[in-house]
């Protein structure tokens, strides 16, 4: 009798329809929406529950095989990539919403629920669900990244929401990090510690989060500036006077050109920070009141209000969909963009240095970004099959990244780590590389948990 | 030639005054706030600097001795206690506020410092530290805590404030965990994990923490109920509505008695909520209205509102005093205090069975607490001298602990587990402790800090 291969196990344990080797599938689990090379999985999976996720990691054991979460594929790292064969885990049928827990202001869901869909779920309750990324991203992706987005800088990036993820560990166990109270001193804080570990110590298939009521009144618009700087530094200013700002997004005057061709807005094209105020309506008035004498200091005469609920909807759209905008208009392309994020008071500086660093270079790119919790991007399309783009566009990610390391800041601010930033961790954390690596040793022994990513390199 | 004793190779180290075995000095060093029995550590020393901890932690080392990091001693499990012979790391001369970082609203600590200490200093600049635990406990120790307080609620806790920490390890390396800038995807969540560790993972040396801007607008009161459970609906009612409270603290008859006899106030004796508000004046006046319609509803008639600075500091110190009011009520006896804290939905029912619980027993007790988050104590002096009293004490804890953790809640919210609540965490965590064991392993693998505390327990 013959033994059953890897996907002959998987089959028969799961069911037929829950496990591919189809190549287009295959290959649609081989990337992200960055510019890191492709690798193809051997096989692609689709678990229905945590009992399948931990069938599932007891065969990758007995088959030597790692093992590499999939959410949407939005990510823009090569968290995804596979490192070596093994097995694609897509978690797209597990997208229930479990529980809307109203009077807790929680809601549990499967980890491949996706923002928008929450959005809409959590809009019949009166509550929404803060992280936005510019993808339509998975809650598991979100949580596995860290990712954050543009109403951070009021309600907190991904890790402030989350009170609780049932993990499948390697072995295959299955463990609760967390619980439903708001706030514990007990044991070790296990939440904050799988929030961003990019599939690296385990699998989420159940994830608790915070949520919010709607705000009683929402204000947003435009506010034009003459120069960049202008425009960051009335952000600055808004952050130290303290005005509880839910969205300050800079993007300047490339972008904006972009964001008119690809959304059909008419924007005025120069340097914009796309605001938002929410709060009860005296309060709001009087926070606005502020903030224009703010921007008038930056030669901003107006903030041009957005008058009704869908020209505010379009405004984030068109906000969300700027990367795409970018790679819309550079057919063949690939898109690269650099994450830092630096402390405010050196963000101004920082912004400066990453307009010389793409002046200086062969792209055209643009800068965009959370600029109130002082996270940028630069945007640029380049030619992979160019060994010149490529090492340009290398060159400018790593002269941003130096600068952020040098005025006390991190290489990503919310896209993760994956294959792009690896080369970066060092030089960032020191020492404490040590304890991360130790981490992931005490977690995952037999290295199987999308392995060569984050703190462990590929020599 | 003799080898130095471990006392001598410590003074020989550090220096003659950094290190002593007074009796008096050991015996401070052999408890904490509690009823836990003290223990007295061998030898006591004080760190000046970052380099003299590591230095501590190599003899340590060769010794094979423990360390025990102490902050205040403020805390309320057994924290500090010595659990085997071993050197009492006393934190009290690294007390410098390093750095104030005005404009990225940061600043920079000793753990030494304590939180009056650094408001006095902030308040210069304008700004504030929020986390405020009745004692005047140490950065330190609130970091190893997670500690949390009464205006939690709008700022966060503990663990939401912290930037990054300079930690010296087992082995006596120097590490970092994080950066300072606002978020950061890269790599493992360290600073996250290192709070709310009690000193089991490594002695924290310097903690950069993020501050805010003394709000524009404050108002405070006292909203006076007709029952306890009107109190705590008011308070559920008021989250649930999204007002955006700074601070909303229960505070139940027999407690406000205690508060007039020791802090020489007046209150009416009933359940109380002590609340306050911050914001510009426009919107504050909107929420004031807002709230007064849901304590009228629970039969409030009217917030008293404290008309100037001196009234509203008067309230915030009395309730900051509660316990210590307890304690001078009863000389000669220990208190003992519940630290559950569970989710909003089930706040009312919990405190409903606190108050049936306690007045079941043989104690008065009282609750209190930060029910804007959840978190409730019972507070209870009893007589250590008396088996009956000591058993039943530990009765009543245990009958709040296991009806928080039966409806999604924690053992401990904010006081930490320490030798005091070992014995829910199997109960709590499930297959997660073994995690939690494997971490403590990971970054202590011989035992030395802080040993057989939190998820360590000596058989
Ligand atoms: C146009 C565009 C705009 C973007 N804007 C933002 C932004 O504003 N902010 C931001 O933070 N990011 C942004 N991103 C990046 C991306 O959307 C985020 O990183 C997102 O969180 C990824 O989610 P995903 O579901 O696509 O995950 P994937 O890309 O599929 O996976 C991401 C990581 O999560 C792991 N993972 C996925 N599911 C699980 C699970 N169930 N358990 C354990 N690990 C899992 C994967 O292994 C991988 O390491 C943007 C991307 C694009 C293309
Ligand atoms: C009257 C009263 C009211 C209280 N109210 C509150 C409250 O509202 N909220 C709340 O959260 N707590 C409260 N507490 C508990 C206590 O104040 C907190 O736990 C506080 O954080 C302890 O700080 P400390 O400086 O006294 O630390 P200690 O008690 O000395 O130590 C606490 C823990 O921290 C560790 N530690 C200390 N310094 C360091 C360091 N540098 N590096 C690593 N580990 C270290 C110790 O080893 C120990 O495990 C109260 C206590 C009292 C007596």
């Amino acid at each position: 009798m013959q033994m059953p291969t890897l996907v002959e196990s998987l089959q028969e344990t799961l069911s037929m329809s829950q496990v591919t080797t189809n190549i287009t599938v295959r290959e649609l689990h081989s990337k992200d929406e960055s510019y890191h090379a492709p690798v193809t999985p051997e096989v692609v999976v689709y678990p229905y529950n945590a009992q399948d996720v931990s069938e599932i990691k007891q065969i990758a054991k007995q088959f030597s095989r790692p093992v590499y979460p999939f959410g949407l594929g939005s990510s823009l790292e090569g968290l995804v990539i596979p490192t070596e064969d093994g097995i694609s885990i897509d978690f797209s049928e597990m997208n229930r919403i479990i529980e809307v827990k109203e009077q807790d202001l929680l809601v549990k869901v499967q980890p491949g629920v996706t923002r928008t869909q929450l959005n809409k779920e959590l809009k019949k309750y009166g509550l929404f669900f803060s992280v936005d990324p510019g993808a339509d991203a998975t809650i598991g992706g979100m949580a596995a990244t860290n990712a954050s987005g543009t109403s951070s800088v009021r309600y907190g990036i991904m890790r402030d929401q989350v009170r609780d993820i049932e993990v499948v560990l390697a072995d295959g166990s299955i463990i609760h990090t967390g619980n439903l109270a708001a706030k514990s001193s007990s044991g070790y804080n296990l939440n904050g510690l799988f929030i961003g570990s990019e599939g690296t110590l385990g699998s989420f298939t159940e994830i608790t989060l915070e949520v919010h009521g709607i705000p009683e009144h929402i204000v947003a618009g435009r506010a034009v500036f003459p120069t960049i700087d202008n425009a960051v530094e009335a952000a600055v200013s808004t952050l130290h006077a303290g005005v509880p700002i839910a969205r300050c997004e800079l993007v300047d005057e490339p972008s904006v050109k972009k964001t008119n061709e690809f959304s059909d807005t008419d924007y005025p094209v120069q340097p914009t920070l796309f605001l938002e105020f929410h709060g009860n309506e005296a309060g709001l008035n009087q926070d606005l009141a502020f903030m224009k004498e703010i921007v008038k200091e930056q030669g901003c005469e107006e903030i041009e209000f957005e008058q009704d609920n869908a020209a505010r909807n379009k405004l984030w759209e068109a906000r969300h969909n700027l990367a795409y905008a970018y790679i819309h208009g550079a057919p063949g392309k690939k898109m690269m963009t650099t994450d830092v994020c630096v402390p405010i008071s050196e963000l101004a500086g920082a912004i400066r240095h990453a307009r010389k660093v793409v002046d200086d270079s062969m792209f055209e790119g643009g800068i965009a970004g959370h600029v109130g919790d002082g996270n940028y991007h630069i945007i640029l399309m380049f030619d992979r099959n160019s060994e010149e783009e490529i090492q340009a566009a290398a060159k400018l990610n790593e002269e941003v990244v130096k600068y952020a390391l040098s005025v006390g800041g991190t290489c990503t601010g919310e896209h993760g780590v994956g294959l792009g930033k690896q080369k970066y961790q060092a030089e960032e954390h020191g020492e404490s590389l040590f304890v991360m690596k130790k981490i992931k040793e005490a977690f995952d022994p037999e290295n199987r948990l999308n392995p060569f990513k984050l703190v462990q390199f590929k020599e």
